[in-house]
């Protein structure tokens, strides 16, 4: 299976890992907007090419994986490069699914691929245990818990606060919340009940601590809402100990059954993540096999994780997953 | 959607109640070896019958949930009835899934029929996150704990030792594996260290309670290899405390990405049940759904969990699904 690549970010670099984890395919092209020549990849035998040759590419790669973002790049890239490609991204605006899922669907269709989108933990994963949850208890409550972990636009949010040199804010799930949920009380949370907002901050020299901590913690839709710890740290220790990008979360589903609805049981997926964009570019080339294997059995057109049968994003036979997996 | 139930025990009495939890389904009728007259169901709309009358009823069932067991019913009932009808069905012998998945494949596709086998939790939800876990992280460790739970088959065994009254056997993770296990140290795990045994004993008038625990905890296969304790308690608290059929378990994978695959990640799935018979059937009402749907489109033959787009158990339209669920 030959694998292509749109955009060599963080995502685009986590693909190229994880590709090299599957020895059914293989990385054949990275397309850029920068200049092809200024971008290093770790693949020798893959191409650097810019994006306006991708037409060329057309009969040389099975699945093109787009690694931009949901802002700008998707929306406009999926659409387009459908009609060439089966394609994957990670849609992640959950309100515009529905808008970029008829876009996508027009284009895969006019040129006979398939394209699956919002692929990713969530959306992606997490979507999954909801509906898979949902189906099985109908009458229950979801929660759904994010954290541990990196938020980048809350990240972003805070550099651009006056006086911020750099910083990073983790997404902190309530301890006490998950466990009222694990435990079946069915508790209604409110925002600040579920979540708590953890910030680091290096500070420009000279800058107001007090006023920035305050500026930080009313920001609205950011952080007004929630309760706000900001950590000011020295440039050192951010560079030590908050490089990374970790997060993860809980997906729970608390329901009943029994004719007297009397039996309570409880769902859960949780994922801890050491790397947001390894993990989510591990589940984008799983479902480029299963793209791929349903372009070959003459499907067309735009799918979700959820239209997907999950035998399809294994290398293994049918046979062998019946034999060691069931 | 029509549903008719073969078997009216723990199961099939859960089957007909996760039915009145889905406003799509219908129970039509239930069949039982007993005699029909002596079996008294909740819903009044539906018929007992005899399953000589089973052939008779071809037409009016769109599918039929097999409620019977995995050591002698199902072997032969599922072949048998997936050339009639659409059919669901439990089978959990994991080393035997292949052959019962050849014979049903054979008696469906002979039918025009589509029969789903092994559906439950494990196996079941637990093959299907063991499945998924592995194709997104092809390299690292998967680990399975079961409970806290009754086990069926070891309470069967303390009722057979002599001097045993009643009794019940709960299965119990080591806390402490699991957490090895989350922290992803990728323990090494023996059958002792990943689970202990907890037994629940009424004696009989006059039993030798030195003799009776001997006998529980030196017995092959089921205890002996296992850390093991005995409580024996009177039969009135055994009514009151034990008279349940809880059940659980967790499915983790721990693996890595990156091109040093130095990050780590953690997937878990955890279920935490009051009922083993009431989820399990929840499931199987699922699935049932999922298999008119495939019959609906002309699909024929066996299938399991890994082979069912997941959307095909929701009752909402694909539509809806993205919009709520993704």
């Amino acid at each position: 299976m030959r694998i292509g690549i749109l955009g060599y970010g963080n995502l685009g670099r986590g693909v190229e890992a994880a590709v090299r984890q599957n020895p059914d395919m293989e990385l054949v092209a990275v397309f850029t907007r920068r200049n092809p020549e200024s971008v290093k990849i770790k693949t020798e035998s893959a191409k650097v090419l810019c994006v306006d040759a991708m037409e060329n590419w057309k009969d040389k790669i099975d699945v093109l994986i787009l690694c931009g973002g949901s802002a700008t790049d998707l929306p406009v890239q999926t659409p387009k490069y459908a009609k060439m490609f089966n394609c994957i991204d990670s849609f992640d605006t959950h309100a515009n699914i529905p808008v970029h899922f008829e876009n996508v669907d027009k284009s895969a269709k006019e040129g006979g691929k398939v394209a699956i989108i919002s692929v990713g933990w969530d959306p992606g994963l997490f979507s999954l245990n909801r509906m898979y949850a949902n189906a099985i208890l109908p009458e229950g409550n979801d929660y759904t818990f994010w954290g541990r972990g990196v938020s980048q636009g809350h990240s972003d949010a805070i550099r651009r606060v006056k006086g911020v040199k750099d910083g990073k804010q983790y997404t902190v799930p309530v301890e006490k919340a998950i466990q009222a949920v694990k435990n079946a009380e069915n508790p209604m949370l409110s925002t600040r009940e579920k979540h708590t907002r953890e910030c680091f901050v290096v500070l420009e020299d000279g800058a107001d601590s007090i006023q920035v901590e305050h500026d930080i913690v009313t920001m609205p839709n950011y952080f007004a809402d929630y309760d706000t710890t900001v950590h000011f740290i020295s440039e050192e220790e951010f560079k030590k100990n908050h490089s990374g990008i970790p997060h993860g979360g809980f997906v729970l589903r608390s329901g009943v059954t029994g004719l007297n609805k009397d039996e309570k049981h409880i769902i859960e997926y949780s994922l801890k993540l050491d790397s947001n964009p390894g993990f989510t570019s591990s589940v984008l080339v799983a479902y480029a096999r299963a793209a791929f294997r349903m372009y070959k059995e003459g499907q067309t057109g735009c799918k979700t994780v959820f239209d997907v049968p999950p035998a399809y994003l294994s290398p293994k036979s049918a046979e062998e997953l019946r034999k060691t997996m069931l």
